[in-house]
């Protein structure tokens, strides 16, 4: 019995605060066959429940417990029963299909991402069955469901690297003793952008259109228009104005939370070299890295 | 102007429930020299600060913002200045640098952790300047600080990989049709320990002592006596007597959070090449991976 | 003195085979400007030289080292004063640097890797300064060049993940008493591309082309025509395939190595769910992982 | 056929310098048990084999492939029949048996490195069943045997991190237009130990010892002595050193390949923040770094 190793620790001195248990990193290659036309979707979950009960912790008790390995079984089964049209959607079933099955689950919830699989095409036409990882940004998904309540989908971005060369500047800032950073009016601007909204209800969301619209806001927000590009003051400003621009375009969209790591790029000073007036080469330095986040959200007031 | 940008976005629609920035990833590398005997700590940190102002995101206005590069420069001197002696005081310097400079930070934020130099030895007798890399386990911490208020501290362990060949089991569970794992009352565990728990007060704590003992009793619910060991019936159980072991030697300590993946080691079948009654050779799994987790907490009666 | 150190041990009785020192992981962002339009570059470069003495390592004489911290200053310098076209003629510049500059070089490496950066475009129009990271292929190459001798030049693809879900079998193989892998006719075929060839001269080259060209080939040979696909009767093959295909259609090549991982995807057998026929659900496998490799020539009589 | 896809490439104008296929990433736990006290091995191995027909590549003909299915079964099989007494020991046996099973197998090539499990102990004594992951160094092993040859093996070491604060400098070495790096008496010197030795002969080799005596020959090198160390004068010549004394206590080395990189620590400088003498904080760099190798072997007229 364990709990005769820690004896002398008085019993209800102590409660628990959170316990949930799952399975990380269940993966599945789903493949839809329309004739001769395959889609396919590659998705990586990782599923936790939380149970009513904490017998399990307490005593070692586990008749309550549904096995990890039972919910790596449940997912693939469910891949194939349901289908993946989007990983949102197929995270929904998951949480569904606990929190149905089992009245002692309290709470259900679901991370889970997507491989980066695009058709290989040819001169606009795609191939009826063969693909490449083309990775320029992960989507990925969080649906947390409690037993009787709705689910609360979140879906997201991330790994999507950008730099522009101009039409970037940080001036104007606080100083104080340490400060060694020169003001600059144009630099290189450049962030790996990690972004995750939520929904206030999950029905009637197109995911996929939604997901996209993101991606372009965020684009169009740090690039500007194809000729000219738009100037960033700083990266708080590009990333609220990036925020704004995506809530206005869906509606659906009821937060967003964004990362946007500054990536520095140096200008490399070659004058001891006898090499003046560099503006051409640059270091990309990996650490130590900016770091600004921000999380927006629609005003009751302003809700549809 | 970026807000240009997004026009047709009315103001006031929106409000921010999170602003933050800071620098990820810095380093130092801090040598105390007494005589010839020379005492080393590396580290790395991320520090985050909160304004009371967010019009730096709304209009671009950068006169309130500390860089994220006179937060590095920062570090590096209050390095010099005031010696790390653990990664909890250097952090809490940190906050309290900030906090103190500047009465616009809202708050604070500083994770850190400690690279695991040890010093090299032989015979029992350390050299007085030379060290090796031995990663047994991970210490970091992370502090919190509000303006006027005092500041949040947790210790943290991870990367502490362990593993017993027998005195575990699990049986008893819930069963449904995608229930195929089978009983069993003797297994390999293994798991990478991942444990981080928040002081009442920072005040008058050891630290070191305490991650040690944290450290030790992880260690010993997990193994149990050396020469018997002691069952576990379930990750969860021992994860709950490691946590009641932790709060029962260190009083300092009010809540701990822990995350046991069980890493999974499956038995290989071999009848199939003639080879029967294998009990010697497993194959470790990488992937899915359970995941076990819970926060345990002093009940508010039976604090000191 | 170090060699005091391991007295008693002989002077000649060892030799070196190699030496060499360098720098590893030089970063470099080039930007070239035109008016408006701007194109970049971002690199990454090892480079190592062998000296002809050894009597740095022997006596701990340094006074014929270039230092590491010198190399990567060359390197920042050599891109500004001649420019990065492509990674092969950037990569011969700094060859060509250190053995003009030092006669007491015996040979000269460097290894170079290109960030996968992409115009930003929209409706087929390019924007005039911004960028995304997009992840096909890395694109890399090695140059070798001894003290008067020509160079050895080879480029190379890497990171490149394709996959198909039909058209690929594998039947017929050796059987033995540990053989317990089912013949198949239709199976997922999914690896993750190395190839590296090398050009008889480096001379009027076009390396784009030839990179372009080799990656084509690859993806042409794994997926054949887009409305019918082509056969694979094993990985074996269709390495080969692409080798042949590759050194056809770039007959400035001499050799390519080629490494097809065969990243497997399992049918997951759901009938112990109570569900038969299964052919749509897979499970992608990390490790282990079939690895398949070869490196194929030009016959001297089949030169051009 | 896959061939007709590249039809029009001649037949005979190519030819294969390389063929080779396997397995990658196998993994294995070995328990042996003698009484109550176990005791564990966990590896992970690559196994090529290369046959003497390249049937498979040209013709697409599989009829001579052991598949890489039943190579990772041999080996879990193996893993039983032999148990592993040693990684060098059970790669041996990995590569007999191919070459012994099959005549067309010419040459089998394994790459096997170990887990550090360490076992749990208490006041000098050790736990009977339970362990911990202590990576100090990496071990690991090539084999690689041609038919009816002798093997050929080579144990190495990795990941094996050492800093001295004191006791090495970098002086005297060449300068030319691009040196901009100071002269220095006293410096950090950090490194990642990689080494490779190759045995004469595999026979009546104790590869245990053998590899406890490497690695202690290296960290004495680098040290030296507890109470006062070792002055070096170059990378290159603590790297020579290290290789001196190895070979030096191992008789049956014949030669041993070595990397060390060089992990910097520059002195920050903090006159800007009014911080005047500062040598006590200094800043890890990840990138870039140096990168110094050699190769010593035994001269044929000093071999035993």
């Amino acid at each position: 019995m364990s709990s005769s190793y820690y004896m002398g620790y008085e019993k209800g001195d102590v409660e628990f605060v959170h316990t949930g248990y799952g399975k990380d990193a269940v993966k599945v290659l789903a493949i839809r066959r329309e004739g001769k036309h395959h889609y396919i979707k590659e998705i990586e979950a990782n599923v936790q429940l939380t149970l009513k009960t904490v017998k399990d912790y307490l005593h070692g008790d586990s008749s309550a417990i549904i096995p990890t390995d039972t919910m790596k079984n449940t997912i693939h089964a469910l891949a194939k029963l349901k289908g993946i049209r989007t990983i949102e959607e197929f995270a929904l079933d998951i949480c569904d299909h606990f929190l149905t099955s089992f009245q002692h689950v309290r709470r259900a919830m679901v991370y889970m991402q997507e491989a980066p699989w695009k058709r290989l095409e040819k001169g606009g036409i795609g191939h009826i069955h063969a693909f490449i990882h083309n990775l320029e940004a992960t989507r990925f998904c969080e649906v947390e469901q409690i037993q009787h309540e709705p689910p609360r989908v979140q879906s997201g971005l991330k790994d999507m690297r950008i730099l522009k060369t101009t039409q970037s500047g940080f001036e104007g800032f606080l100083k104080d003793r340490f400060t060694t950073l020169p003001e600059v009016r144009d630099r290189v601007f450049s962030t790996i952008v990690y972004a995750k909204w939520r929904y206030r209800t999950p029905r009637y969301v197109n995911f996929d259109a939604a997901w996209n619209t993101v991606k372009d806001s965020i684009i169009e927000t740090f690039a500007g228009p194809l000729d000219s590009g738009i100037y960033s003051p700083s990266v708080q400003n590009t990333l609220y104005g990036a925020q704004c621009l995506s809530l206005s375009r869906v509606p659906e969209m009821e937060e967003i939370e964004m990362i946007m790591p500054n990536k520095h790029y140096f200008t490399l000073d070659l004058t001891k070299f006898g090499i003046h007036e560099n503006n051409e080469v640059l270091l990309p330095v990996d650490n130590p890295s900016g770091n600004i986040s921000g999380t927006l959200r629609r005003r009751p007031a302003s809700k549809l």
